[in-house]
């Protein structure tokens, strides 16, 4: 079976995501800058969760391009990664609405956990399904700092939120500062 | 006519169904525990939905991936077929917030049950306006039998549900993981 | 220009009016048979819309089967036809939970009848830039008996709203349904 | 890395965009005219801003059309042009819902303002990666007035709003029909 369908369906759904988040941000009943500013929170976890998606874009990009074919297997992990991706405008405008209050915050990190792990799944299924051919990905991804550390920052986190929300957000912003480098090591790993 | 139109659209339609039904998880004014899970029950109705909207793309991509050309009829098929999958979010939601009462979780079953028929219809569309071209499809689906299973537990299912919604709910449950395995027929009979 | 992208995006706009369209059925708030009978002209409309929207899409489909390649004056063309047809959830809402109201059911007329003008401006626009090369889709279109009713049955359809709404519904399901057998003009011209 | 995958993303963030713009239609209690007038500054506000997006849907299509292949910067610059749009909807719902109001107004010209900047970032990004090999868009884009005339006009917009809200609006309008004609610059250099 051919990706091609898959990169289309995946492509449509990041992008309804991404799309309908900005729902969350509604329009103010007022129109002075007191009705503006009480959407900033609303505003500033749209931009956060805006970011995480397109790195997803991105990275899920780039590892579909070194795939030729893919198995039911790979159909459904990458179904469940989009599973995790399509709570975040929930998670979003919860945090959002609540000003970064503590268990919206955690569970925030919860999904982008959930989302990681999901990632990481998809990778795991593509490398194996290729009985070896996508050694090159495997090696690119065996030196994979990021993907590794990134989860680990949600763990710490999920619980950190209850007991400062503005340490966990702190994580969550150095998470996606440190991805929005794209996905070098499959660029790297194939230039050799 | 080509099929690329026709698979592009019913990715762009089932796309949009499985993300806009995340939109009836309402974001719940309260932000603690209490709140959420108030959410569980349309969380869950969620998870369910968006498992049998990815049963259906994975199929309706397997079906269509023997298709090369695809007359009138069968783009009438397909839209009938995406009609009842249309509806999926709207009985997803009231199940949901109803907590799985009678009636919603029976008009469930209902939606799912014109699907089904519907997916029957597209699929003997396709056989018969290929005038044989197709007779590897018409020999898999000949001993389909997860595909005559399905409509029969749905019809047991819409009447249970007035007297215990729990069975309807595990009939449900049941299909979708039947369905999980993807559908290996049709890859059988061409490896043949 | 290539086609591909006007394709694309056509398919994509289309496929988002037909689904968020189903949003105007909001899940009621009892679980009752009550609730969903109130449901019933919503509904009746949802189908009418969804109709004619498959129908948009299948004609569309034929047309630019037989273009190569697109005009800025084509692009501005299909984005006019996109725009009226954007507006079609609102009146199939409005009429549906006014209960088939004079205004609104006028109202929907009103918004079939300019998107059949922007489909005829844009058959049209392919015709007239073509220089000649669509005289094959110009013959078709030339003989064309059910793009010349349609408008007259909705410019009868708009007064007669105010008179007899029952009226206005059975020329907006006549129309519906002498489109429902798909655009074989192009398909036989072609096969000449 | 192609460009097939940026484009299809694109194609269908700005479709869902513009569709879901529609949803700031809200579908009124009544059924009279009155309901109706109500709603002319919405439905004027969502015709501009669907001018826009079509503006830049078409634009954008021509510029990827000149490009080949695109880095990582390009992929980010891309993003963050659909940032902007994605904030449209928003704009466009709170300043026709305010019936122009000096704020919203103002503010509909900030996000046009960025998104002028976010489209000419990504320009620069597409020629500066391609070492030289667009020295064609270069050209092109070098003698490129209207490019450079729109953000002028938005940065007089956003402080005239808060002095008259019908000149602000006025700017915009012109701005959009400034725009209309497609952008006929690089087709001639590339007939050149």
């Amino acid at each position: 079976m051919g990706k091609t369908r898959l990169e289309a369906f995946s492509d449509g759904v990041i992008a309804i995501i991404i799309t309908i988040m900005v729902l969350e941000l509604k329009v103010p009943q007022g129109s002075d800058w007191q009705s503006l500013q009480e959407l900033l929170p609303v505003f500033l976890s749209y931009v956060l969760s805006f970011i995480y998606l397109g790195i997803y874009w991105n990275n899920h990009h780039h590892m579909l391009h070194t795939v030729q074919r893919v198995s039911g297997g790979v159909l459904w992990a990458n179904l469940h990664l989009l599973f995790w991706l399509s709570l975040v405008p929930f998670v979003t405008g919860w945090m959002g609405e609540n000003h970064f209050a503590a268990l919206p915050t955690s569970l925030y990190g919860v999904v982008l956990l959930m989302a990681a792990l999901a990632y990481w799944i998809l990778q795991n299924c593509i490398i194996s399904t290729s009985g070896g051919r996508y050694a090159l990905l495997a090696k690119a991804v065996g030196r994979d700092r990021k993907g590794k550390i990134s989860p680990l920052m949600y763990a710490v986190a999920i619980p950190a939120a209850f007991w400062s929300q503005w340490l966990a957000g702190a994580l969550y912003v150095d998470v996606a500062v440190m991805w929005l480098v794209p996905d070098r090591r499959i660029e790297r790993v194939i230039a050799e």
